[in-house]
């Protein structure tokens, strides 16, 4: 993690494959601030606190591994209705640390909860308590370390002081970046919509880059908004909406103990409150929150560890949902696809042995390749158009799409990728060391 | 490829990961010849036929991907009952080659055909015609390249004149050379076993290296005996033997349209004929066969692309052996896993990653894992007395062996791999130019 803050925005947040980043600013209720707890040794950001000043709503989606980190399992306890507080660390995933893992968290909600009701009481004459279980934690990194409980619980203070009632740009770059583990960019994400009349802001942040397949795996994926939508109705929202987002891509096949992706809203704006999923209102909130989950899960992929090209795999005219999704995630997935398109070399053949590994049947006088919109494939032959060197000058894109159809019916799935370079090994071979 | 035969021979087959060589001689019945029909423009060995001179029965099995390459197509509708002749090019694959592809088979069977029909009138006074549908094929290589047929047209009567009646270790380390793609080594195995009173050979080549996973992507295998065992019997036996030899291996995860394991016998032992797959007199022969089988499974997977470690997961204490497969198969195909075993870091976060995302349900509290004889999880907890700085000196061995005991019952399974590095990279990122 070598971005400075004043070179990213000098640099005006340019990323070729993904396009410029956008400037999210305040979002009424919600508070950000970053610390380091030195959890790197090295002063990089690495505490970031998401405070509801007056609560939040919440929904989250969790990783489907079986073996899960513990902030996993104190999040999956937690039933309040209103959400005071998030707080994410990276370095170290508090996975496979067993029961001393979870009392760290509880020791840490202890004194987080503690000092955030002082803060409260102080700025806003709050009496009320604010309890261990308003508060949800976000954990990333190393697996099976002794969590750093009392480095997080030394910073905390600082944490707290650093809390401003206004977000700007720059405070949601410097979250985007506290969270981040090997990710070589921030990924920030924002929309605005409209509920009935009022304007609501959805913004978002994102980390992925090791382990991103499929569910999310080692993706952090934080969503805040103004808007007035119950808890439930947000479930039924992400729930939605992540099919086709982040459960949509795929680095290296790998799954993490820790990985989430939630939603909170603040409630703040003026629209009545949303508590049916039927709702026509929903319409446009569901369409804006689709594009941000969406943008930061394509930028978690173009970001994949040691990424050198951002693919995207278009399975069309499938019998069937599932049938797209496994050919696509197949494709995705080899890795001899993904070494050959780190090569630039325009190895079709690879593809064809991706699709028929995906265990659908596959009648071949109905299959069309195209990359980008090169024709390859038609009809199961080779195109008679077809032109090596137009393709092999295709192939030095950043952007690559592989475009598969099927042609047994009319359902389609995306999955968004990337290659695998020499780099993805150096990151790899030497995480730890 | 760039081994010498003197230079082969002179360093004594070493094989630092799966053991010496072994001087394989002859089979009675089989005759082997290779040549090169220039398919890599160097003049390697390219091109190898199996001469059976009073046929062989035969049993293969084949890739499970849903797209199959032309000669896989071809054997398929074989039904002949006695086998002449295997001819196994590398270099292409024919895949995706279409009805030409196939075509260019039938052209090259019925030239060979002929070939041998002279050769066997000459030599042997046998009058019968060889028939094209005595005959197999066995391709390698790059998928959806028109197929050389008139190159391998060209040289068929080279490999005709080469063919000798008795076998020798030189003759086999070319027929086992001459059927490599990326492999580094060639792949050679043998027994000796008894069918009764009856001495029994069991001799086996392959070639592995790339989309190795599972049910023997890009694997050729060939396995000759001179018992006399029926088509139906070998079946059985091959059946039998593969699942825990070729089907536990995996490099890539990647899975080939032309994968074949055969096997072929030519009945020239003096034991009476087994026709049933339950005769006792099997034990000792499937015994061996799997010895076989097994080490040049091993083989591939040392011999993996770019492999500088050979990795053997083992998984036991399992409920079943669905589930000890499912959880060695997560591991051993996890990038994260192999690239942090190519870099030497005992990683055994990334083992329970793998292990969670198997989709298997676990029990933490009877989960160990060792690697090597060095306990690192014992009853989910790490063992007290782990020791870093020892695993980090076992990781610097060519063999590792990964040991995980679920405990949730007595079945296991076995799993054998290689790890990833940058070297894969680069042997996939330039495949074709």
């Amino acid at each position: 993690m070598v971005i400075n803050l004043d070179n990213f925005f000098n640099s005006k947040n340019k990323d070729s494959k993904t396009g410029d980043f956008q400037d999210l600013d305040h979002i009424d209720g919600l508070s950000i601030s970053t610390t380091s707890a030195n959890l790197y040794g090295n002063k990089r950001d690495d505490l970031v606190l998401f405070y509801f000043r007056d609560g939040a709503n919440h929904a989250s989606v969790y990783t489907q591994s079986k073996i899960i980190s513990e902030n996993i399992k104190w999040n999956l306890k937690i039933k309040s209705k209103k959400i005071k507080g998030l707080l994410v660390n990276t370095r170290n995933a508090n996975a496979f640390t067993g029961k001393k893992g979870f009392l760290a968290l509880k020791d840490i909600a202890e004194s987080l909860s503690e000092l955030l009701s002082e803060k409260q009481k102080i700025d806003e004459d709050i009496p009320e308590k604010i309890k261990q279980n308003d508060l949800l934690f976000a954990c990333t990194g190393t697996i099976g370390e002794t969590f750093p409980k009392d480095k997080i619980n030394f910073s905390l203070p600082e944490l707290i002081k650093k809390i401003k009632y206004t977000q700007n740009k720059y405070i949601w770059v410097k979250a985007a970046m506290g969270i981040l583990t090997t990710d070589l960019k921030p990924k920030l994400s924002m929309e605005e919509c409209k509920i009935g009349n009022t304007n609501i802001k959805i913004y978002g942040i994102a980390k992925g880059s090791g382990m991103i397949y499929p569910n999310m795996a080692t993706t952090l994926g934080f969503v805040f908004t103004d808007a007035n939508i119950s808890s439930s109705v947000l479930k039924k929202c992400l729930r939605k909406n992540i099919t086709n987002t982040f459960n949509a891509i795929s680095c290296d096949g790998d799954t993490s103990t820790n990985d989430m992706v939630s939603i909170f809203a603040t409630c703040k704006a003026k629209n009545s409150e949303i508590k049916n999923f039927q709702d026509p209102r929903l319409s446009d909130f569901n369409k804006s929150l689709n594009n941000v989950l969406l943008n930061l899960a394509k930028r978690v992929a173009a970001d994949g560890e040691g990424a050198s090209k951002f693919i995207t795999v278009n399975v069309t005219n499938c019998k069937n949902e599932l049938h797209a999704n496994k050919i696509a995630f197949s494709i995705a997935n080899s890795t001899l696809v993904k070494t050959a398109i780190a090569g630039e070399d325009p190895n079709w053949g690879r593809i064809v042995m991706a699709i028929g590994k995906a265990n659908i049947k596959i009648n071949l006088k109905k299959l069309n390749i195209k990359f980008g919109n090169y024709k390859i494939i038609e009809r199961g032959e080779i195109y008679t158009g077809y032109n090596e060197k137009d393709l092999t000058k295709y192939m030095k894109n950043e952007n690559i799409d592989l475009n598969v159809e099927i042609g047994t019916g009319r359902k389609k799935f995306t999955v968004y990728t990337m290659d695998l370079t020499k780099k993805y090994i150096e990151i790899n071979a030497d995480y730890r060391t």
